[in-house]
């Protein structure tokens, strides 16, 4: 029994396709020989099991050949459905399950232990039009740009230093024990940023995400130290609110790290070393932000965020911290959002409580209905479990987007030759298929961030000297498949970097690979001036293991991506299923289906081939 | 036999005292009871050990008690001589050697090993005056002061980290294997000292020692990269010119580090990476400065300074060496020294060829016969023995002075408890001995550098709370021995700081500990308007274990000092052998000899007193 007998990621198997909203009925079908008897085993939210017997049909002209059906609804909870097939033959009884990596592409294979295929039930959420249709600049603020007069660097602080040049390459100054002795600071700042947004609005970019900003003593200021100040190295309220008018005038968003699940040990809060005039936690039991955190032992033993002691744990359902964060006249959540923030990026939501971020996502869609709530998730985020919990991010009450760190990897996979292009489609495939579509439409689509390397030196490091050829490959894919494409800064122009903190080089002004830029902006405006690459449907064919070949469809348009990425061999293949004429956009020709449906192509090595339709 | 037979320190014993000029007759003398035959043994500069039988006369009003003497000349070179005594009685030989340090003081003990006693023969060697009656400043630059317009820092390095704050603690950025990764700077500069110079004036300084100021990429500079150029950060030629003609206009002299052992591997010479346009000798064996360097397997194996391989040694003697630093129409030393500068402090001496250390002497004489050549020399600079050679610093034709680390040494173990008075006194007598006058007059006496701990620190840890007291009374003591008092700057504002690099502080502009620094310049004033403790001889008096006290003299001029180290104790204590009226200084009254030629004093804990002579 090696052919398919299920295939979740098949309409004929499974319809509707994927993700279902509350209330929906799914028709489940199974093909196979020889069969007595097979059920529908779905495992509800409450682990509870239930053995469905499916309605057996002949096939039509085959001999005990059946075809196998069950519609199920899926209730008015929104959560995960798993389901499988128990399969009787005579007096044996056999598991088949989801096995989607399998060889040959859409393969299951029975098993005793099946694994499960997953039916992602949501509340609709409605997703601000501006975000999904946007392209993301994220900007890690010290290392962007300086806008001082003369690159002065303003209200420097104590025990930190400063590059000597702005292309220095960064280090961490660290102690025998490997803790941070000295911090390191270039100098960029929100004034930097004003100063370069033509130069970001040039990028196609509608959204900025901006590293934390508030406060603190690090240089990625991931240990808050005021959640009510901008660090006055980067700027201030007034410089802010600046940036935040300039971006808005030319139709760009803000939105800003949330760092909630944690504070710097040097807070207003915690206040460790006594530099903020306030009682804290670490120095008063009878401090007001004592019941923000866990002491084991007041003061010295307490809960921290992966064991770093400079980053003290938070209670986030402590009344007071959701008061100060959420509530508050004044919370934090509003006084930047009055300031003209549109949305926020939670750090390491794993860590947040599910009910955490229910209620941010509901005060800040009160504060603006226009508002978007994404989260760091390194894994598929919508069946993730952390600290043993089944997380709810995109049941609809919680996140509108994740990082798409699998996103990321595939691309990176299927360049440096480690799957090949069906593997590709079906890992992506299986993405499209769990996440909620407004979700899926969502995702924080990556090839780079400041907690990776860049992705020009892992090419580099992978292939050699075609790094920035493979590059290319790696920025048409971020910008043509559905989601929301991110430009970690730097990366339109080359930079290098290997892990943090060597990933967090300052933007090399003067030093720009053009060509790469050029690519970009090509890609950027492409996607920026495209409805079919914003909001349609994907669909891949199957051509050869070395090309990426997929379709998007929206309402009749049509454009379709092909990605060669072999760095030795021109591929000829064809595509089936395919009727029209498209333009080549890289070609200057037109292309046209035959007469049995095929186009025929060719593509060059590292080649890439934009075809859009331009006559059914 | 455990009295004085010989006390090389005592007229009596040996006249003149200590060392001599070529040419000169010594009277040595040995007294002892019962012995028949006392031979005088020299150890001449060949290594040949002369025997002399001493003249033996009886002593007179004793029974068998002798005096023996004999009259050598030291001969007409320079060099040093070294004795010690052959005793007979009846058929036994007892040897009778230099052993300062035994208890009570003068005692010596025979010994069938004796320490040879020393006798300095020296040519006559004039060191200019101005040099001899000053007060030096030391100046790191990089710490000092930053003269640009709003503290700017200009010429920044590429890969240097830059101190957020000027008041930052000076830290080491260091890789795994413990090399420097990136050196760190605060931006002071040659500019900084010239608005410092009225300040630098008023503490009675008549000459300014920089460390190197010569571009290298460290902060310290001793790996040489340009001989020929001000290192960019600190300023450039026009500056420099500036900074000597500012200072001559205040009678203040300039003299620079030569820091000749070696160079740094990033060097126009060396070039180890290429960051000079020249051809370096690392890159290449055409290079004009191959020969300057010792490769024992080009270009990757080279001699370098204590293993450093960022520093090469080089061959101070190769001719194009010698024509490059001495020679040259525009040699290192004639191009600094036509812009102003009146002396060199050779870093390293030890390691310097006495070849190259005479040729560069004799040319800075020749350029300007009012010039200085001062060596950085650990120990005891007449007798130093390095890389198995006897030193020739002090013949007449090398140094005018060193380094006084063993003054320093000295002052620390008597606040310190770990030495009494007596002892210091020997000790330094010893120095006093062994030193030809010009030179012992021309020491460089210093409390702190920045190659050692910082005097505060020194004497907070080993003292408590009473470091700054007791720093008053090292200072008291660097003011008023004979020498040349070295500032180095910050000691004289408490500035603290642990072994390097925190020993390079910044100057604490703004939080300048001014009670120690109204100490200071008393007692910079006192030396500066004093001829006596300029040039005045010195005598100790032995009247207390915790009683430092000694008097200087000079024509008819008389000083002098007592410093009581004990810090929970008045003393009461007399000192004998003195007449006249004295003025004391700090208390406002006047104090006469007894009727028996005796001061009676009491000193109060940590109690300084200053006693001018008033009338004989």
């Amino acid at each position: 029994m090696s052919y398919t007998m299920h295939d979740s990621q098949n309409l004929w198997f499974r319809n509707p396709f994927g993700a279902v909203s509350t209330g929906t009925d799914v028709m489940i079908k199974f093909e196979g020989d020889n069969i007595d008897e097979v059920c529908l085993n779905i495992v509800h939210q409450d682990s509870r099991i239930e053995n469905l017997v499916m309605d057996r049909y002949a096939k039509e002209g085959y001999i005990n050949s059946w075809l196998f059906e069950k519609k199920i609804n899926v209730g008015e909870t929104e959560g995960l459905l798993f389901y499988f097939f128990k399969i009787k033959q005579g007096s044996n009884t056999f598991f088949y399950g989801n096995n989607q990596e399998s060889l040959g592409g859409a393969g299951q294979t029975y098993d005793y232990n099946p694994k499960w295929y997953q039916i992602t039930v949501y509340k609709k959420n409605i997703i601000p039009e501006w975000y999904k249709d946007g392209i993301i600049y994220q900007i890690f603020v010290d290392r962007f740009y300086n806008g001082n007069k003369n690159n002065k660097i303003e209200n420097k602080k104590p025990n930190s230093f400063i590059y000597g040049s702005w292309n220095d390459r960064p280090i961490y100054v660290k102690n025998q024990s490997g803790a941070i002795e000295r911090w390191d600071f270039y100098g960029g700042n929100l004034l930097g940023i004003i100063k370069k947004l033509m130069y970001i609005k040039s990028l196609g970019v509608n959204t900025i995400y901006l590293n934390p900003i508030f406060e603190s003593v690090s240089s990625h200021k991931y240990d808050t130290g005021d959640y009510m100040s901008i660090d006055p190295m980067f700027g201030n309220d007034e410089i802010f609110k600046h940036l935040c008018e300039e971006a808005e005038n030319l139709d760009i968003h803000i939105i800003l790290d949330g760092v909630f699940s944690h504070t710097g040990a040097d807070s207003r809060y915690f206040n460790k070393h006594g530099t903020y005039p306030e009682l804290g936690a670490y120095q008063s039991k009878e401090s007001p932000y004592y019941s923000w955190y866990n002491f084991s032992e007041h003061p010295n033993k307490y809960d921290c965020w992966w064991g770093f002691d400079n980053q003290p744990n938070v209670n986030e359902l402590a009344p007071s911290y959701l008061d100060y964060i959420i509530y508050n006249e004044n919370s934090v959540i509003k006084k930047w959002m009055s300031l003209g923030v549109f949305g926020w990026r939670l750090d390491v939501a794993d860590e947040l409580p599910d009910e955490f971020i229910k209620r941010l996502k509901s005060k800040i869609r009160e504060l603006n209905d226009q508002s978007i709530l994404l989260g760091e998730v390194w894994e598929d985020a919508s069946n993730k479990i952390s600290y043993g919990d089944r997380r709810k991010y995109f049941y609809g009450e919680e996140l509108d987007g994740t990082t798409n760190y699998p996103l990321r990897e595939l691309i990176i996979n299927f360049l440096c030759n480690r799957i090949d292009s069906e593997m590709f489609k079906r890992r992506f495939i299986s993405l499209k298929e769990n996440y909620p579509p407004e979700n899926f439409y969502s995702q924080m689509n990556i090839i780079g961030t400041h907690d990776t390397e860049r992705i020009l030196t892992v090419l580099n490091r992978e292939c050699c000297d075609k790094g920035a050829d493979l590059l290319k490959l790696a920025v048409t894919i971020q910008m043509t498949v559905p989601g929301v494409p991110l430009i970690y800064y730097g990366d339109e122009v080359g930079l290098l970097g290997e892990a943090d903190p060597d990933n967090r080089r300052p933007y090399p002004w003067g030093f720009e690979d053009k060509d790469i830029l050029i690519y970009y902006k090509r890609f950027t405006s492409l996607r920026k001036h495209s409805e079919v690459l914003k909001k349609g449907d994907i669909r891949f064919f199957y051509t050869h293991r070395d090309i990426l070949a997929f379709e998007r469809l929206y309402k009749r348009e049509s454009i379709i991506i092909l990605v060669n990425r072999n760095k030795s061999e021109v591929i000829k293949f064809d595509i089936g299923g395919i009727r029209g004429a498209f333009k080549n956009l890289f070609r200057n020709e037109e292309i046209h289906h035959s007469a049995n449906g095929m186009l025929s192509m060719s593509l060059s090595p590292l080649g890439v081939d934009v075809l859009i339709k331009i006559k059914d």
